[in-house]
């Protein structure tokens, strides 16, 4: 992504997901419309608000006000839609990763811009990627997507590494940068069908699971 | 609202009630003493912390002492009339509306006044004012206000919609400012009293509400 | 602490032991390595992360490497070593104080160094101290330990106010913030082993408790 509109372009691309996902999880639990768009709209905007203020800029959702619009449509359509979205609930979770991957991508690549670290541009896009679906999950009082079984901060964290690495060998390219948001969403994907997870504690006479 | 002075009126009214509605939820919790003022402290600046981050400003919750001061008050106050305020439910709630309508239009004042252009002003002036008692119910382990039944978040809209417009109009005087805070308070007064509610989600075989 | 880094030194133990509390948190919910170490850096990065913010200078944690690597560190350590850790349960109580007793010295002083008046730097201090286990217990689903019985916040409220004071009286030598933190720990320790606690509401037909 050499210029600013291919990130401009990923950006809301990953509101409009996000916000699929929150008004998904709105209706889910039966909210009227306006808590269907609230949820979508933190969903879409908590990420990378969360970022600009890490960057000590004001956030692009308050000065862009197509970041808000686009929020507010996404949601809104998956109000009037959610019927045939149930039944397209893998297409749902197509989605949810695909914002995964373009947050991190985007909050990563941002952060390097403002100087930050690689390191911390790590983290940082890692934050960009996880925290609307964090913030979404804790309002509705689901388990937060980050804490469950399957694989899901370390695609996130793969992607923002091969960000930074990529940038420092001099590929940043937006053909580079399409690869590693495609590694994101592969790994999210194929931890999602096959299961996979992390190893977890052994408690010696603990309830199983 | 053309003074500073009005706007810290304004602005320290909000904290005042808004401190109550957390400190009466510390209490409807049977919370001790420093929990009690812990929720109102977070219910009076949560909102005003957020705003100002946004804002790119040091929050004004840690500059200036009386933001603190007259939270830890207002919740102390509520701990140790709690019998009586009991039996006043609806003046509470009276309270709640009116730190809506106080902070919904203090947050987008203070947003135009940092050259936010409008649609982030109104987003801002919203976040100001639902964002206290949202991280409020968080805390508490509630379901949200602002995801419950009667209308909330749409009522605080409308109040940061007419401050924009008024504003643009070269009508930001106190007393149009005052007219943009009351509109909100009468529109979340009235949903609660006749439980006016957004439209809500069909689903079918769902369990009925 | 007159030097900057002691003042890295103090900061830096204080993300251990508040990672080693979050990743002891995540065993207990059976979270995979991943949520482990996910709850260690939300509770050990936390309170910083919001103190920095509210400074208005970029977070450490995504600036300086050394944070996310001891809060990782520390997180792993718990993850492997929690069959020990079990049976240790007073030493991850004594961390926890450890964490807060730390957190809330470099908090305050931080705060300070940026210009902020003595109250908001109490607050600052308390927040920087409190802010990363309030939302490692959002994050599980537990309720907050600033909401719980033994006294919490006031313990750190007293060395905030004790490193205001000693600051304003000219004494703000490394021994006098050891002292500082020292009073935090040991207040809290002590209402932890004597069950101290604020006074709670009667409420008049309240079911017991």
């Amino acid at each position: 992504m050499e210029s600013s509109s291919a990130l401009l372009i990923g950006d809301l691309a990953g509101v409009a997901v996000f916000a699929a996902s929150g008004g998904s999880a709105g209706v889910a639990k039966r909210l009227d419309l306006f808590g269907v768009i609230f949820v979508g709209f933190v969903a879409a905007l908590g990420g990378g608000i969360f970022r600009d203020l890490v960057l000590n800029t004001q956030p692009v959702a308050f000065t862009d006000w197509r970041y808000g619009a686009t929020a507010a449509v996404a949601a809104a359509a998956v109000f009037w839609l959610h019927a045939q979205l149930e039944r397209l609930r893998r297409t749902v979770l197509l989605f949810d990763a695909a914002g995964l991957a373009l947050f991190t991508v985007t909050g990563t690549l941002k952060a390097l811009d403002s100087g930050v670290p690689g390191s911390g541009a790590i983290l940082i896009g890692m934050m960009t990627g996880i925290g609307g679906g964090l913030v979404r999950d804790l309002l509705v009082g689901e388990i937060p997507v980050v804490l469950r079984r399957e694989i899901y901060a370390l695609a996130s964290l793969l992607g923002a590494v091969a960000v930074v690495g990529l940038t420092r060998l001099g590929e940043r390219t937006t053909l580079a940068m399409i690869g590693c948001g495609l590694l994101v969403f592969v790994v999210r994907l194929t931890a999602l069908y096959r299961r996979w997870s992390a190893p977890r504690p052994k408690l010696s006479g603990a309830s199983g699971d």
